[in-house]
């Protein structure tokens, strides 16, 4: 079975919320990938602003269906406006996706990841494996196990589902089979094509993209999984089409523009 | 009659200056559509360059034709920069055009829109109906009226009329059809296509191709005319050939570098 | 004769050696060509990472096999960071590469680049001719001709080998011909079209790629040549495709990425 038949519907039904109510989605992002999030959010269908002032990102949060937030080109004050932004979200209940970019690679970086995620609730993680492992070192009660001690695909999805347990949210981790893990359940989606790690900004993008599922989907594991699939198959196309990162980078924001929810329920492989 | 034909004759002429005195156009905008907007002016004739270092400024726009305002991604210190450069540019009779993004939606924004056009002598602010119209709300004497208020095409085109008489400019309200007005003529441009608001950034475009043609034309109004109709013939020769946005936002940096001057003589739509 | 035969090999070589080593180029750049540069390293085969807060330059750097120092945007704070990222760099000896935009254009960023190449060990300068002239004014003991003053090829190769000594640097003059020299040496490159200057940032774009080349070949002078024969060699297959510098653009990348290390080594036109 390609998918769980439920969970291909709910993809299409999710991407048709989208449309339909075409939410408002708050960035805080990096400056490498802003005018391609932008981009994709408008593509699928919602509506995109940035905005990082920390005089004015309360206010403007406030008229969001979610928030994003992207560590990619932090400095110091980005991270207050961060906080900011997200504590109002949390208040009034709008969900918040964190894509903690180079966690791991800098002590700036994960200590930001983490005071990101211990001052907010935070719905969503989306990152690689390395990024979303270093977020369990250190936490304290924490068991992360290093990327060495994992041997097997299930000894992975059972690290990221304590890890989830740990840090209270659901984690997006994303690769050649992304695994999504609320602590509980965990999805296994397999949509995607290699050429989408060719171009930078992917996975900033899949993040934005689950931040406008998130806006009409309240289950944070059903919105990454079925945003994930979305923009996978999205890039599944739009491969099929491209010479190269080039074109492959024009054809994936066509993709993802042109996907009717019907071709979602069919081309969707999202398992639980 | 599709176009007045002296404002056609003069939009291609624009064009044309354009093309042969490749105006220094210097941009203070946001991060996300600086790449986009560079490639536009370069596309359209011109010569770009952002700088917004406060250090700077002065000493950048004392070389260029036009100076491009744009909020977009604004913070307080961008302000600051922006308003150096603008008085030097007033100062050297440098034409300013500001473009307002997301005034009405949070006050920083609409208050920064306001100290840029009390600090400084603006020729053109190009925007969106409700940008524009959150430009009149408590300006002293002036008279605005809401959206909910305007019922007619002709009722928009008074209150456009009488806010640019207040504001003392020339103001640009662009849409499915552009209505550009000194207070006293009232232009309407029938250029463009729906592609273009599923791009981001289409706007602020807009915004930096008529400072282009500010820099070689001296009537505000007929440049901030001429520049949107050009703009938008390019529009439409690009959704001809796109199949979604991505191919879309390619194909419109080719149109506006293909585009011949007596093509635009005859596809301009301006009216008077 | 097209190219040396030594550097044509040498040139396939490299590239080579940048696929199969994938090396991290650090980039402090400018926010315009942030995203289109990180494409063209991916492109190219390197991993590009954009990171410029003070606090993790030092160890961002160490972790790259190349820093890539551009002045685009600059302010004042981002001087600070690009110092402290090179005295890293220069201490692990990591090769730097700087792209002083707009040297000569206002006084910050004349100074900045002098700031800079007075502060660090600086392997390559890539800019365009009067860039690369403004850095030798004023500096003690150079002898900078003008450009008024230089009349012929072998004058400009002149005054540009005195430079380099000047400076203690190899520098990367480009232009129809690129220039390349190391005060002993002087490398010519035929490869290229017109159309890369009617897209924004494919200077900085050049000096991108040449740092991926730096992080795996040891002489400057080398590195620089050959890394610029492949972005012209790239541009011209680019062009073949191309309408406009939409589609350029686009083709730019596939370009990159498509070049075979064989294709290279016959289109390669580098003379010493």
């Amino acid at each position: 079975m390609l998918s769980e038949p439920k969970m291909a519907q709910k993809a299409a039904e999710t991407l048709g919320r989208v449309r339909e109510r075409k939410p408002l989605v708050h960035n805080i992002t990096n400056y490498v990938v802003m005018n391609y999030t932008a981009n994709a959010l408008l593509a699928c269908g919602a509506s995109p602003v940035m905005a990082h002032a920390i005089e004015e990102v309360e206010e403007m949060v406030s008229l969001a269906g979610a928030l994003v937030l992207n560590i990619g080109t932090l400095t110091p004050g980005w991270i207050e406006a961060m906080l900011k932004a997200g504590k109002k979200a949390n208040a009034l209940h709008i969900p918040v996706i964190l894509d903690p970019v180079g966690a791991g690679a800098t002590r700036l970086r994960t200590d930001s990841a983490r005071r990101l995620i211990e001052g907010l609730s935070i719905q969503v993680i989306r990152g690689n494996p390395s990024e979303i492992l270093s977020l369990g070192r250190g936490i304290k009660g924490s068991r992360p196990k290093g990327v060495d001690s994992v041997h097997t695909v299930d000894e992975a999805a059972e690290a990221a589902a304590a890890l989830a347990r740990d840090l209270g949210t659901t984690l997006a981790i994303t690769g050649a089979v992304d695994l999504i893990t609320n602590g509980e359940k965990v999805c296994r989606v397999r949509n995607g094509h290699e050429m989408m790690s060719s171009v930078t900004g992917t996975g900033c993008t899949a993040t934005a993209i689950i931040g406008a599922f998130l806006a009409v989907e309240p289950s944070p594991l059903d919105a990454a999984a079925t945003g994930l699939s979305y923009f996978g198959l999205a890039g599944e196309k739009a491969a099929a089409r491209a010479t190269g990162p080039g074109s492959f980078q024009t054809a994936l924001l066509d993709a993802l523009y042109e996907m009717e929810t019907e071709e979602l329920r069919i081309g969707a492989k999202i398992q639980i």
